[in-house]
């Protein structure tokens, strides 16, 4: 038997994976839930018809929302992550000592139930203590927090299912509350590419650069993304992300790092020209 | 009908493209040429069934490859190009008013041919009075020269067909050779991702430091080439891409261009970590 998993990158362009086996499919309250052991990707997540993470890339989309703005301020001690129930981010966070709380919201158990058993690689440090796992709504969550947290990472999924509350000017500002005045706020911010895509990354930069005093956007190569140019929103009240870099003081830590490194993390604020002009086209 | 084109990443990964119409196919002496119409990304060039270019993500490859060396040289007065044959990377060239001569070897007749009927987007500078053309192998057309060229650009296919000489020691020899004192040499190196790729860009990275003083490797997004994630290899006798950049001097070309800017030329040099591991493993 030939078994190929095929993503819609749009209606007409198709990525497809050929699969070893489907090792879970559930349907939660809020999505479909599947982990595929794929050929080239090793094991990975799909939610909704979305494949989310795979074992041989996270470490891409792991280490650049994690670690661009945690070396823009190394004295973050409490992080609110909302999403992230495969726990690569939180695996990634864990590594600095300085952070003292990790509050994690999920809307979704089942999904953390799911990596738990099947994707060990990335869930591995749901047990650390200072992990907080909550499992609500993190739109209303983070409405009752106010100047709580020096670091938000919202590792949500694409606007298109549950996750579609955290890319509204509501949620936005709700975060600007919920942070500290050394606040940051790095959100996944869809794609350059394919129509839908390109819609969702200019409404949430939009509504983010009304929010936030600092608000830049940064790309990474991510395989199994659509089209594999993916970005990351970064806000902020006071850091930015290039003139306040800890260069040295990060590379003193020697963590080691497939992807990131600090002069890659300048790189990735250099945009293409069109995809400047996607991001201003609101304004 | 519905009609798909599937290109095999590798043996477990698929990309498929929903196409209009088959425009063209033709077998050369050389390779299979087909040129299709596709709903996502327009017109597209295809060898042996392999994506060269398309109408919508050509300007990628095209800035890419020809911004970055003339930004670091804007003295640039004569260029050979080897392939090229949909004429993008001639069209980028002939921008630049300083340029006095450039000569483009292809080895396949046939290939202009059909870009110049189905691609006039990329094939619309090949009748420049400064363009010459010369029907024959790039590999031995360049043994022949000497000190002649400011810039030479590969622009080839994958070196798994006719383009395999042209990523042989015995080829980056002969191009050091035709080079000035000032010379550049510029040539796609293939991707970070899938092993035949990377086999084929760790062999090409260190032959061509074996020969150059100086050799780099920069990156970009190209949607449609495998991964997403493509590197170019920058070697020259004299300039570095970086410290000799003419940033002030290349803005103030005024030149219009969608994804190149100086910027972007610095932050394609920042590659990831594991990248770098790659290049290095032959060292």
């Amino acid at each position: 038997m030939e078994l190929w998993y095929t993503e819609h990158h749009s209606d007409y362009v198709h990525f497809s994976l050929k699969v070893k086996e489907q090792l879970y499919s559930n349907q939660s309250d809020f999505q479909h839930i599947a982990i595929l052991d794929t050929y080239e990707f090793g094991k990975a997540l799909v939610l909704d018809g979305c494949l989310m993470v795979t074992e041989r890339d996270e470490f891409i989309y792991h280490d650049m929302i994690v670690h661009v703005p945690m070396a823009t301020n190394l004295n973050v001690k409490s992080v609110l992550v909302i999403g992230a129930g495969d726990g690569g981010t939180i695996r990634e966070l864990c590594r600095y000592q300085g952070i003292e709380r990790i509050d994690m919201v999920e809307i979704d158990e089942m999904v953390v139930e799911a990596c738990k058993e099947y994707l060990p690689q990335t869930a591995c440090s749901l047990e650390d203590p200072r992990v907080h796992i909550y499992y609500e709504d993190g739109l209303k969550y983070v409405r009752r927090k106010v100047a709580e947290y020096d670091l938000i990472l919202v590792d949500s999924t694409d606007p298109f299912g549950p996750g579609e509350g955290l890319f509204t000017k509501e949620f936005y500002g709700n975060c600007y509350n919920a942070l500290t005045e050394d606040g940051i706020l790095v959100n996944q911010h869809e794609s350059t590419y394919y129509d839908a895509y390109v819609e969702a990354m200019k409404r949430a930069h939009h509504r983010i650069k009304e929010t936030f005093p600092i608000a830049k956007v940064y790309q990474a190569h991510i395989p199994t993304y659509p089209s594999g140019h993916w970005l990351f929103g970064y806000a902020s009240k006071k850091y930015d992300p290039l003139t306040d870099l800890q260069e040295e003081e990060w590379n003193s830590l020697e963590l080691r790092t497939s992807y990131y490194n600090t002069k890659l993390h300048r790189g990735a604020f250099a945009l293409p020209n069109y995809v400047k002009e996607q991001l201003n086209e609101n304004e």
